[in-house]
């Protein structure tokens, strides 16, 4: 019996995990979370942060990583973990999100219950540019490359960064806003999934929309974001021969760089050789 | 009995593996390649990497992160190893380095037997700023911090990033080289240990020398580099209230980008608090 007042929000139930013996914890990865049945890599991570939570007792995911090795479809799976080291200030698991024997993904965790909210020293991370208010912004539609996903979220995405969406090509710049459709609070675990919940930034390189699977994700937290949507900036330095980087930046409303995310992910094999 | 040729270096040597049963694998954390007793994070990497492509059958680390768990003593260790997935393409695995029950780091590692070469689509991973030749560029002199490392590397320093040297305070930027002081190439394994053997880019910010021990740190394989020393740059985005993040680029003699690192970082507890 879950009494979490949070349980009432979509994404809490989505990505729920229950005690089911030492190290395991039944989860279910839920229809509508997905890009044609893979389900969004954020919201994978976010389960499994959620049992390395579980079993640390701690509450923020302070850096996870992930990588990915099998489509996550819509079922029940089980996640493995394992508590690598217990300590006063941060604690340490790995979990693999398994069905049937296969493993889905696998993680690494290290998680605190304080995140210093403090002042930074040094803070170059100002954005690239400039982007439009929330407020002014457009929702990103639903469309057929995501139909659902975008139903949960309010995904906003800067006009001037979408050259893919019209069939063009630009700089692997994507910046927008991310808060959910019903209103949950944007916390630490919600930072997961927005770090891997816009398009990939490589659709402005190859100008085209194809599966760009990412082979590994890595979200830092970097404070506690206050109420409000959270801004977020994708760039690349370097769209390859075969694959790339994607490197997030996430700011709360206060103007507070909140996490740093980074993923090297594949380009489709159909994407134009490059010249 | 080993019969690789590689094993003359001293890298080779110190990161050695042997098979020790299923999924376990002996190695020995050699002295020499710490700062004060800890083994360098790199280097810990490189050893967990060679099980992990022992255990998938691929040569070259695509992408591992590694948790730091406790500090790195010279000594026998136990190497556990998983693979999670066996692909044709890539091969991804799990490693926790152990002694006496105790994890000291732990690591997740994507292998695969080729890193496309290609000219790449998109590539602004420019320098930040222009650096001094190699053959130009002093030797990082054995120091009291790092007595013996630096013997067994040739890592050199761009004089006007080293504020930190003489107690002042600068950009958390810090641009240099790396080779091995006994000519071993600098190759895809090496350049895990490039991405974690120069002082910390926090040391200019904070104006102090102390221990910053590594929380986290990812290396992306993005080439194979071309013989000779490799050009590195590390910089900060935030140096914040308790930890601060450390971006790494490492080019080839021939200006490609072969490896982009991450790590997070923690700041030492005696730094003056930020203004």
């Amino acid at each position: 019996m879950v009494s979490d007042a949070r349980v009432t929000f979509e994404f809490d139930l989505a990505t729920a995990v229950a005690p089911a013996g030492e190290g395991l914890w039944s989860a279910r990865i839920h229809e509508g979370w997905d890009i044609h049945g893979n389900a969004n890599g954020g919201y994978v991570m976010a389960i499994a942060a959620r049992a390395m939570a579980a079993a640390t007792g701690k509450a923020h995911p302070v850096s996870v990583t992930m990588h990915y090795l099998a489509p996550a479809t819509a079922g029940e799976v089980t996640v493995r973990t394992s508590v690598a080291r217990s300590g006063r200030r941060f604690s340490s698991a790995a979990a693999t999100i398994e069905r049937g024997g296969t493993a889905i993904a696998t993680a690494v965790g290290l998680f605190a219950d304080e995140v210093p909210d403090g002042p930074g020293r040094h803070h170059a991370a100002e954005p690239i540019a400039e982007w439009t208010p929330f407020e002014k912004s457009l929702p990103r539609p639903a469309s057929a490359a995501v139909p659902e996903l975008m139903r949960k979220l309010d995904v906003r995405i800067e006009p001037a960064d979408a050259a893919f969406a019209s069939g063009g090509t630009g700089a692997p710049l994507l910046r927008g806003w991310f808060a959910f459709a019903d209103g949950r609070p944007v916390d630490s675990l919600a930072l997961l999934l927005a770090s891997d919940v816009f398009p990939p930034v490589a659709f402005n390189v190859v100008g085209e929309i194809g599966w760009m699977p990412t082979l590994e994700l890595t979200v830092h937290l970097r404070g506690i974001p206050v109420a409000g949507p959270v801004r977020c900036e994708f760039s690349s330095l370097l769209v390859g021969a075969e694959t790339f980087d994607e490197n997030g930046r996430i700011w709360d409303g206060s103007g507070r760089c909140v996490a740093m995310s980074r993923q090297l992910a594949l380009l489709p094999r159909s994407a134009p050789a490059p010249g």
